[in-house]
């Protein structure tokens, strides 16, 4: 698995997916080629997925987002006969390493919360037309839509058979969601989640694993009969912009440039460095002007170029266990650009690139990887590039003058929307998380919105991990960085999935927290991936063979 | 390691902990005998600690709550020069199979949260006296207390070393109690546990790592002053009650039998059964009568036998991966003995009884075991045993008169202490969890205390998954009970841990939930357990040799 993954698609690439707009209502087919998997050595039959399809079902949602705002339902529904989908295809898990399996299912489910959320963010729901056998990853696809209709046949039914046909998890959120957001009695949900062939009809409702049955005669008309009542309540006029392909080159050494965004990569060394850079220009003047940038932009562009950077180094730098995040230009600028879209955030463009930012910053929080931002001279971390600073494991920040750099002082700028509108998955803020201790700090922070914060004084109200001068910054954190990336990368994940997300938890830092981490430890154990184990027999007719040790 | 692993001892045969009593205060020092573990192959130097020395400390947590209700502080303290602990024992961990490493730290960590829960329970609060080195496990000995007190010299210092010098995580609910329970700032978590040597001094009070530094000059006086002034705040004049041995047989064929509970194994099936029998005689008129009945009283001596089956199993019998809980006796003897210490629950004991229950209810929540409870006839579920319907991951229910059975018809009686007497560790009831989406069902349920609810009735409340007559019952439940116990035993873990604790998450699901199945990752991967790995390494001077890929 060498070649590169590509996070970037577009509607006239997409082999999986089609999508027809009926004013208000989008209608989603899954239609999966089986010829098109994003790796040899297994066929995409049943409507099963792959890292590949639903790289282009994060492409449809995002665009349905910008490009489609006039969009308040997406009806989710199969283009196959008898089969709506059959979960994650189990060859391309079962040939799969380790690594790939937990980053496949950390994209899936970051996917999956970003349309289930899509209704609460932007009034597009998301409703599940279930016709035929709903498995698996295929009632996980279902069960972040926040309506599921199913048909009322003796063929169709939901079903989580990853225990007792796999001896794995349903890991993209299915345990999960059927506890706290369908809220399904645990006994039955027991039941549920060990049998095969799943449930139909009346049962479903019954036990709350999907909101309605219909007859199959009227299926159809009812479907959109619910979603035209859907879009009814939630009505909104407006022309989306269009996102364009990213200005990106990517070098023989793994580095990738951007317009906005730089990655430098020391394979030796284990780490990246990525820079974000301020505006190339002022801020648009009103939200019209903002409309006729689109996708240039500077927020929005920023935001899909270190997404872009995130996800690439996720997935194709996988030895890179340790991300130095660094910004430059002006940080006046940002805070003005970001200010725009703050007065205007009930325009559904100001709106949605606000969500956006919100999304991106909370991939960096699930990243497995170290991460330390450095407040460097010329820097510019003022409101959601400050988010930066506490997203990071660590933050280092430059004191006083270094000799012979002449780039304006390091400081730290707050804005408003450091205090609600970046919340991490825990549903605080990242201000809030670091001083769960004193919340009271947090109000005092507030007073320090719009002022350039300089080292000691950012020091002082514990925005950062420390401050040093010319005279240490050099050694100190090569030091540190170094020692960072020779730690055991499994020691680091686990450390940074339990420091990062002190508080309360939510649906969402629970997927990615207790069940993912539970899918891992499974998916490391031989009643799985051993080669007697249920993976590797899968398709055998021959159950696995299992170490009956209870641990 | 096949020797049985006895979870019962008393003091005339402790090796490795010491403890005196000064009136409210008692001083509990941890010295332990190098050449007393449990299994052989590791020395506990450094007062360094395997799963021997922690059943010793269990069971002084637990005599100080029944033998010692005097006791208002309990100062924990080493018997070393230099090292207060210096944690769980590498060596043995290094030695140990993965499902002994998991029952370890499950046991210790249930060790550390009921310590730590006897300040609100019972207004015993335990103090850290730490001089020395406290490190690791050491530490997470500590973070359990509810008082940290360091010595301010040059030497002493608490750490988390495990990720930079073993690279496990602290497993202990060191991660989850340094970010949620003493709120150290995630940043300064994150260097805390990324170095070796700790932190010690001031730094470690501005940090929140303790609650105070004390010249070494006079610490223990300070010690003895603190903990004269914490006793004063919550005096309390009682006598105890002694904690006899328990009655107990173990059968070649590994059956145990208790004077209420027996426990029939089926090796071969790979499940047991644990039936636990109704009280044997009258309530205790009042509560000095049950006082002089001590730990002969129905409810104690049940939840002390039914709690030492619970980790018996565990431990010792671990490819027994299926428990069905059963009851014979009369529910309203039951009723009447979980009564007088409702009715008397501000009286010491019965306070303490009602706590130990929720205790022992809590480890079962806890258990990696399939979970199946039959209400046959005869049975006796009520009150805190019909708590065991709604921990199991299932029940089924007898309906209608079964044929040349005379027994008393099925029933389950609810009481008020149903409803918050036993939370689980979500801080739920289980009615609560059970009844996540519809509150108003667990208000419903309410009238019907005290009432014997027979099968239909119980199955139209939702207390139980199925009932099944005369003409199911013995085949269903055959094939049940085969087919669950013949599923993934790893898959089984992975479902249960996640579908059990739907609703809030406390520190305590955390603990159980989020670090543990990190933990429990990590102590799969080579990087911590391989032949090159950090843990077989550890001593060798070696650091471990480490594929560098992030997952």
């Amino acid at each position: 698995m060498a070649k590169v993954i590509d996070f970037q698609t577009d509607p006239s690439r997409y082999r999986h997916w089609r999508v027809t707009y009926e004013g208000p209502v989008a209608y989603l087919t899954m239609d999966v080629d089986e010829t098109g998997g994003l790796f040899d050595g297994y066929e995409l039959k049943l409507n099963s997925y792959d890292l590949g399809v639903d790289i282009e079902l994060n492409d449809v949602v995002e665009r349905m987002r910008f490009e489609h705002p006039e969009v308040r339902v997406v009806v989710m529904q199969s283009g196959k006969d008898k089969v709506f989908c059959a979960g994650a295809n189990i060859r391309m898990l079962g040939g799969a390493a380790h690594s790939h399996k937990v980053n496949f299912c950390k994209f899936t489910n970051e996917t999956r919360n970003a349309y289930e959320a899509a209704e609460a963010e932007s009034g597009q729901k998301y409703v599940a037309a279930v016709k035929g056998a709903c498995a698996g990853g295929g009632y996980e696809l279902a069960l972040a839509c926040n309506h599921i209709m199913l048909v009322d046949d003796a063929t169709s039914s939901v079903s989580l058979p990853e225990v007792p046909l796999l001896a794995v998890l349903p890991g993209t959120g299915g345990l999960t969601r059927v506890t706290d957001k369908r809220k399904v009695r645990r006994d039955l949900a027991d039941v549920f989640c060990a049998t095969e062939e799943g449930v139909k009809g009346k049962r479903a409702v019954d036990w709350r694993l999907v909101d309605e049955v219909v007859p199959n005669s009227n299926f159809d008309a009812i479907v959109a009969e619910r979603a035209a009542a859907f879009a009814a309540e939630n009505p909104r006029d407006a022309d989306g912009i269009t996102l364009g392909s990213l200005d990106r080159t990517i070098a023989e050494d793994g580095s990738v440039a951007y317009s906005l965004v730089e990655v430098d990569l020391n394979r030796a060394g284990r780490s990246a460095t990525i820079t974000l850079k301020g505006p190339d220009g002022e801020a648009p003047a009103d939200l019209a002007a903002l409309v006729v940038q689109g996708d240039q932009s500077y927020m929005l562009r920023l935001a899909r170029e270190f997404e872009d950077a995130i996800l690439h180094l996720r997935l194709n730098e996988m030895e890179c266990g340790l991300w130095t995040l660094r910004s430059q230009g002006d940080p006046e600028a940002v805070a003005a650009h970001e200010a725009l879209l703050r007065e205007n955030a009930d325009h559904w463009l100001a709106n949605e690139i606000r969500h956006y930012w919100k999304r991106v910053l909370k991939r960096l929080d699930v990243t497995s990887r170290s991460l330390v931002t450095l407040v460097e001279h010329g820097s510019c971390f003022a409101g959601m590039l400050a988010e930066l600073i506490w997203a990071a494991d660590r933050s280092y920040m430059m004191e006083d003058e270094f000799e012979g750099d002449n780039r304006p002082m390091a400081t730290i700028t707050l804005t408003p929307d450091n205090f609600g509108t970046y919340p991490m998955g825990n549903g605080l803020t990242r201000l809030q998380t670091r001083f769960l201790a004193e919340p009271e700090a947090v109000d005092a922070l507030r007073d320090q919105i719009g002022e350039p914060l300089e080292a000691e004084e950012a020091d002082d109200h514990g925005l950062v991990t420390m401050i040093m001068d010319d005279i240490d910054w050099e050694d100190e954190i090569r030091i540190i960085l170094e020692e960072r990336a020779s730690f055991s990368p499994d020691a680091m994940t686990g450390m940074e999935a339990n420091l990062r997300f002190a508080g309360p938890e939510t649906m969402e830092t629970r997927i990615f927290g207790r069940l993912t981490a539970w899918q891992n430890w499974i998916f490391n154990r031989p009643n799985a991936v051993g080669e007697t184990g249920a993976l590797q027999r899968y398709g055998s007719g021959i159950r696995g063979d299992y170490d009956m040790e209870r641990v």
